[in-house]
This record gives C-alpha cells, structure tokens and sequence, in this order.
C-alpha cells in the first residue's frame, strides 16, 4: 500500500512541534489512531505516539514490531521514530516513557495529551502513574487541525479514490434490478467496491428502498426493489487508508410526479450548495445554499441533518456543513483550499421514502473541483 | 433483524439499576454504544441514554427518531423508555435533561457516567455545564459486568452464529486454490459470510500467506498463494449484532516436517486450553494451558500474544484469557458460566511464517460448549 512519502510525514510533525511550541509543551501524547496513521504511516489497531521537538517515540506491542521495523530505510519511513515494544499496559509503559525521558525542562514538565481521544479512565490511571513529575496538560486538534487541510499526497490520494469509485457507481447504476433484495444489492455494491481495489468499505453501506428511504440511515432489509420505488444508495471505499462517499437515488420503473418534484429540488439544492464552495467562504454558507433551495420548494422541513461532512482518514472529520446553531461549534468557519468534504443533501418523508444525493469535493484555489462524478440525472430503471 | 425481548432487557436494567443502588446514584450516562444497544436495542450510531430508577431516557436525533419510535408497541420494546431529541450538540442537550430531571435528593445529586468511554474533553464541557447543580461521578463497567456473561437470548444468537460461522469456514476450506490472491481470497470469505445471513464482518479479514503469516494481523496482499505456504486465515461475522470469530491454518502442497510440528504443537495448545475451560477456573490459566503446551515443544518465544478475548456485541472484550502480569487488570478472574470467547493460540516465525487455530466456546455448568465447529486436522490443498 502506497504510504505518505518521509518529507510529507516531516511537514506533518513540524506542524505538530509549532504547536508544541506555542502550548509551551514539552511533548504531545497522541492516542488517536488517525492521527498516529497521519503522523507515521502506522495503520494497526494499537499504538502510542510520543512527539517531542527531536524524537517521534512509537510504542506498539509484538504484533506490529516487525512490520514498523520494515518501513526502516524505506522511502516512507517516519523520521527520527524509535520503536518501544509494549508487553503488558500500554499506560503502563506510557508512564514509565514519559517520567523516564530525559527533560531540558526538569521544573514544571508539561506533556499535552489528546483530550478528544482520551477517556476519563485512561488520564486517572495516568495521573496516578506519573505522579506529579509531570504536568498532563489538554489539548484538543493539534493534528485534527493540520489533517483539516489536505496536502499533495493526500489530494492525489482522494482523486484516485473518487475516481475509482466514481467507476463502481456507474457499474452499480448499470447493474440495479427490480426483484432484487436491498440486502443482495448491497452485497454486490460491497463486493463492487473492493474489487475496484478500496481496502474496505468506508461504513455500512446504505440500500433504502420504498418506504425504507425515509430513514437517512437505513440498513438494508430483505424487502425488494418494486415498481415506484425510489431507492437511495448510500456507499464509501477506503483506499490507501482514505475515505470516500457517494449517494444516489433512482427510481425503479417510471418515477411518480411527486419523486421527481422531490427529485428536482434536492438535486438544485445539491448543486447551489456546490456553486458555493470557494476559499474563504463560510462552512455554514455551503450549508445554508442546499437549505435555502429546499425551503424555497416547499420541502425544507424534510431536510433534517447537515449539508455534509470532511472527509479523510475518516469517513466523518471536519469541516462539518451543517447548520450554524449556538450550541454547535464555529471553529474553523472559513473554507481554504485543500478542504474535502462532501455535499448530501436530502428530503425524507415518513411512510413515502426520501432522495439523496451526495458527491465528493475538494476545495481549491479557483473555487471547487469534483472528486466524484457520476450521474446525477434521475435514473429510472 | 431479530432483538432481545422485553424481559431479557428488563432484567437487564434491572442489573443496572441494583448497581445505581449501591452506587448511591441517582441516574448512570450510558455513552458506549454496545452498552446502549445490550440496554436498549438501538443500533444506530448516534444515542445517549440515562437510566434511573424509574425510566429509560433515550436521546437520538431525527435520524433514528422514527425507527425507535417503531419498536413501541412491540415484543422488544425498551421498558418504560422516553425519547428525547436532539436537534444540535447531544452533550448540551444532556446538560440540560439532567440539570432538569425532578429529584427527590436534591441535595447533592450525584449521576454517574461511564469513565471508559467518555473522554477528557466531553466530561470538562459537561462539568462547566451542569455547573456544579450534578455531582458527576465516574463509574466503570457497570454495564459490562452484566454483559460479561450472556444471557440466554444472547446464547441463542451466538449458537446460531457460530453454526453459520462454521458452515462458512467449511465452503471456505473447500474452495480455497493455489494461485489465488491474499485480497481475492479475502474478498471471497467476505463475500461468502455476508452470503450466508450474517451482517457484516466482524473485522478485516486476515489472509496471511507464507511469510506474511508470521505477522499476527497481517493485510491481505496481492501475494498468490504458492506450493509450500501456510497460510493463516482469520475471520469473522456479526450476526443479529452478535460478533462470532474463526481461525484456521492450511498448507498449499504438502506440508514440511517443520510445519507439521509447529501446527501440531499449536493444535494441541489450543486442545489443552478448550480442555481447561469451565466455570470457577481461572481465564489466566487457559492461557496458562496452551503456553504451557508451546513451551514443552520448544516455540513458547513464538507465541506472543494472548490465548483468546470474549466475544459478543464487540469482537474484544471481556473475558481476556492471557497472561497473569502485575501490569495487566486481573479483575473477574474466575470463569462463570455463560462467559463466551475465543481460544486461539498461535506460533510465528519472521520470515517462516506462523499458525494460529481458532475456536469459540461458551463456559457451562458442566464446562464447556464449542460454538464453532470445523476440522482442525491440517488441510493440505
């Protein structure tokens, strides 16, 4: 699997050490996994990072020792990492890491961890460990905040991924069958995809049929595709290690006048929430163009979650097009270049079904490029 | 999609609720979704709940509002359980249901939380908002220690996921052909689980041939199965939310001398310890059974991880059967009947390769039960 080349993963930590720097912190633990991924090319299930201004310190058990020890000399190797096998705890070991390294700062150790991947339990018993010698200070999108705006190699890595899934879309369009069953076609959308060459699937693929599409997050049934139906098909692929998201809806036999009305409307309100994309642009304006659309059609009340969603080492990161609301945060309103997310909007109606439709889009200097592209005229199969 | 009845998720929240007792708390956060789902029979992804002494909150947003609203009435349904909606941030929507719950001891309020599975920055947020009117105490494994030992509804699902698991592991060992690759070989077992009913996989799938077998959670690569491998084939299915989990280990062409006795010394660690199992043993001394057993044969250093983990609606979790260490939890030391997990150890070589053998079990009055059932008799193809 292509992994981000060393001078990509030197940037990354860089960004890193200046905020070290500026939150005066000796060293910053990182507990999430996409972060560690993001920082060392590192894609196991278990790990600590330990970055300090000289030293990346990798703690991982016998499990993944020796395929960390392969990227050595490699041209992706994560610089100045040193690999520290766990045996027992990994908060164990964590402690007797940090209390043990040497410190140009012995009065007042402060070491950031990450308090959005971090629970309760973890920082107690760390506390405890680490006795007072050291200061376990908070922190919250150190990497979250560098990961926000992809860079070349990531940008490379989505188009190949949008286009890739771009190709199984079309194929799955191809493909539909009245009679079949959502729980059949999803199978064969999530065979499609990994054949195509995604690692996996980004999230349980969606196949809503009927009445079933009234539910933005259905999960697919025994129930067929009939005659009338309007059957959203909601699917993503994760390929090296990033994630892309694709919906479409089609109609099964002729749509009714009220699925192409409905149609229609969410389809404008997709493409005035894309016409809106640019630097500098605010997040909760993208979202604000699809709303506005809908209201205008009548339908805005059936318009229940947000616009879209980042996407990246996570199928769901920032920046979120959603809503502004009080109580929901504002960071990081401004759109910059090198931001992915998607575009979904949708109209559910209980007992009828629902339409969305969701492309892939990356932000750029001009405006906005498309990293998904199928069709989006209403299919009628 | 077949769910607890209401009696099973009564008396499990009568569980819960003897713990509030002796807690002396008024009310428990429950954030963890399995433990949502075991408590409730949601499995959507987006829920917080809080049971009290007399009620079920449940608070979604408009996603899941409609579904959950569709079990009321039924023979699953959550037992006196209110839904709440949440239209922007779920933890300020919390703040609020819990500053405003009536109590009848209104001094000193205290609620807990689950310190697992909350994070440093959520329960900073929720302490600035509630204020000091709630004393928020944090708790562990009040749910899991119910979910420690399954129940008779949940015994049901995992028999019948672990027949099905089995039937998929024999196709599978059927079908399997020189020249294949790692990938297609994997998406072939994929396919074939989602196939025969279950949901999903229950994780990646490990094809490992050759010298990537020496590697415990290898990724399935472009490598084709070549005369003289082993190959290390681990899999799993979610069946009805309930997480069933195989390994076995085959040999294209005729197996060496040394791989017949690396896989027989493994076999019979993996006897030694389903030989061990039964209520009042200690999980440290399964795992004791089959290290013993490498340890005699001369590959104990090749076995470096532990012996197996509970399995139900998450793929890891308690019981672990592993190594007694000072540094490691020994809590619920002694087996019960009813405790469900793998046994499943392994041998590897850097550069040889590995064999790892896998099976469920469930702990029972008279000792132990196999949920899976495939040979175990190394298959030469």
């Amino acid at each position: 699997m292509p992994q981000a080349p060393t001078p990509i993963l030197s940037a990354r930590l860089d960004f890193v050490r200046r905020r070290l720097t500026e939150l005066q912190l000796e060293a910053i633990v990182v507990t999430a996994l996409p972060n560690i991924l993001y920082l060392t090319n590192f894609s196991g299930s278990s790990a600590i990072v330990v970055v300090t201004a000289e030293r990346v310190l990798f703690l991982t058990d016998s499990r993944y020792v020796s395929a960390v020890g392969a990227t050595r000399g490699t041209t992706y190797e994560c610089p100045r990492m040193e690999t520290i096998e766990v045996e027992g705890s990994y908060d164990a070991r964590l402690a007797e890491v940090l209390t043990g390294q040497p410190s140009d700062q012995p009065a007042g150790r402060r070491i950031g961890f990450e308090a959005d991947h971090l629970t309760v339990s973890r920082l107690t018993w760390l506390e405890r460990a680490v006795d007072g010698r050291i200061t376990l200070v908070p922190t919250t999108r150190v990497v979250e905040s560098a990961r926000v705006v992809k860079d070349g190699y990531e940008l490379t890595t989505l188009r190949t991924a949008g286009h890739l899934l771009s190709r199984v879309t079309r194929e799955i369009l191809r493909s539909i069958e009245a009679g079949q069953s959502e729980r059949d076609l999803a199978l064969d959308i999530d065979w499609r995809i990994r054949n195509t060459g995604f690692e996996r699937t980004a999230f349980e693929t969606i196949v809503a049929s009927g009445p079933n599409a009234a539910l933005p997050h259905a999960r697919p049934t025994q129930r067929t595709l009939s005659e009338g139906d309007l059957v959203v098909l909601d699917f993503g692929g994760v390929y090296d290690s990033y994630c892309v998201d694709l919906t479409r809806t089609v109609s099964i036999g002729e749509a009714s006048a009220r699925a192409r009305q409905v149609y229609a409307a969410v389809l404008k309100g997709h493409d005035q929430a894309l016409a809106a994309v640019r630097p500098g642009a605010s997040r909760f304006a993208i979202d604000d163009a699809a709303r506005t659309v809908l209201e205008q059609e009548g339908i805005g009340a059936a318009f229940g979650h947000g616009t879209g969603h980042g996407l990246g080492l996570e199928v769901h990161e920032d920046p979120r097009i959603t809503r502004r609301r009080s109580d929901v945060d504002s960071r990081d309103e401004e759109l910059v270049a090198g931001m992915v997310f998607t575009i979904e909007p949708g109209a559910y109606f209980p007992g009828w079904g629902g339409v969305r439709i969701e492309d892939d889009v990356v932000v750029t200097a001009e405006g906005v490029e498309l990293l998904t592209d199928a069709p989006t005229a209403l299919l009628e199969i």
